[in-house]
């Protein structure tokens, strides 16, 4: 994966085919499977670069389908559903092989303004009273967690205070360097990072992680809704909770949070837990 | 709109055109707009249709694009998009005079078990202590009250308690008669019921409701995840709540309970609520 922002902002700046056709390419990855935030985002850049400059994605629904291919580019289509005064939508499928590997539809907005209100962050430490996640994941020295800080080096990450009772979960996250200006890399980013945990929240409660051997986890679907403006290179509050698991399936939300307390996104997950 | 449990059920039950095509009738009604409920409980048919019987519909995500014509009927173009051993994927498209009003994905899964835990029901009077809204609407008498009344005849409501302070609202809703025992009556009807009131809560902090004249309303996206099996023809505690609203959108979150505290859905709908 990525291992400084500016690979990460290279890997979701897509090679245009043709008109409403991209292609994404590979990071370098140990990982068995391609990594659901980065498909997510690169849907997300290929849909956003057919639609006006004066609109902003406001929310993503999306599916993953099957597993991605690491070893070859991922194809997005993009088809120009509606477009319309104040609101625009675009559906993008990737597809590896021949088949497609996830489903998302994006609406973007005219920027207007209207009623604010917003629920209030919750009481945690400072990211700078809080535990970077490298220095207590690097001490204990497993080949496992080396491994998990070469893949996710491109962001830091901090524990936001010992974690409640019940399905939840915060930390602090932002790219370990600075992005560029542009409104689209910060919504792409924020789209990849935002995957890179939540479905574990609904495993807290069982005392387990999606790299316990006893039970299989994979992403289902992915929703943003983006409310405020923000810079994914400047500390956010992912504050995570799982409402509900049955079926073999569990329900995550986040919360994204700047450092003063805006709330910029609302993301949802299922995702499939299953014990083996 | 349908005034009997049996009128919304026939409402719900398409024609097929060919394979993968279906047509769904319109209700007698005075609302200017098709109700994004029955768009979406309709399309959900589409989809399931095409689906084998042993899989069961765990989520939708879905996009209104344009307002409903309530003189023609729907065409809805169901997509299978992925067939798999656990879960299978389609994409439903809604139709009128050419356009696409609606686009909906569903995803469906082979019945399994796992791990459960769900949120608990929030304490509130049961629905024989609730007050029928159907009587505290027709005690003023005014016309649109009424109105309102005739529309969801099919459907029982009563208020959940006394509106709590912030972004919040609670009410019980069955169907006013028995429903057929098929699971995806059941789905269905829970798809039309849940899109009624849900954004109105992004209003509540505002002093304003989605008829109110100074404040525009359109149900932008709706999404619903389905936890446990349930039936719509008992009560179910639907219980809303807005997170933020910015950028003349509010966000809506829901929760719906059996009245033994079953978490059986959560729905969220972004809104558009746009000053005048």
């Amino acid at each position: 994966m990525p291992a400084t922002a500016d690979e990460l902002v290279a890997l979701l700046d897509l090679e245009t085919i043709d008109l409403n056709l991209f292609r994404g390419q590979q990071p370098n990855t140990t990982m068995q499977r391609v990594f659901g935030g980065q498909v997510a985002a690169q849907a997300l850049v290929a849909a956003t670069r057919t639609v006006p400059d004066d609109m902003a994605v406001h929310s993503l629904h999306s599916y993953f389908m099957r597993p991605g291919d690491t070893s070859v580019p991922i194809v997005y289509d993009v088809e120009r559903v509606r477009d319309g005064r104040s609101f625009t939508t675009r559906r993008a499928l990737a597809r590896q092989h021949g088949r497609p590997i996830y489903a998302m539809t994006a609406s973007y907005q005219r920027v207007e303004e209207g009623f604010d209100h917003q629920d209030p962050m919750p009481e945690v430490p400072s990211p700078a009273e809080s535990t970077d996640i490298a220095a207590a994941l690097s001490k204990p020295g497993s080949e496992h967690r080396q491994e998990w800080l070469r893949e996710w080096a491109a962001l830091e990450l901090r524990h936001a205070g010992n974690p409640t009772p019940g399905a939840r979960s915060r930390y602090w996250v932002k790219t370990a360097q600075e992005l560029p200006d542009q409104r689209l890399v910060h919504e792409a980013v924020l789209t990849y990072l935002s995957d890179m945990t939540l479905i574990g929240v609904a495993l807290v409660p069982y005392g387990r992680t999606p790299s316990s051997p006893d039970v299989q986890v994979a992403s289902l679907d992915h929703t943003i809704w983006f409310h405020r403006p923000f810079r994914a290179d400047e500390w956010l509050l992912y504050d995570q909770s799982s409402p509900s698991a049955s079926g073999a399936r569990g329900l995550a939300l986040g919360r994204l949070f700047t450092e003063d307390g805006r709330l910029v996104a609302t993301v949802a997950q299922e995702g499939l837990i299953r014990p083996r």
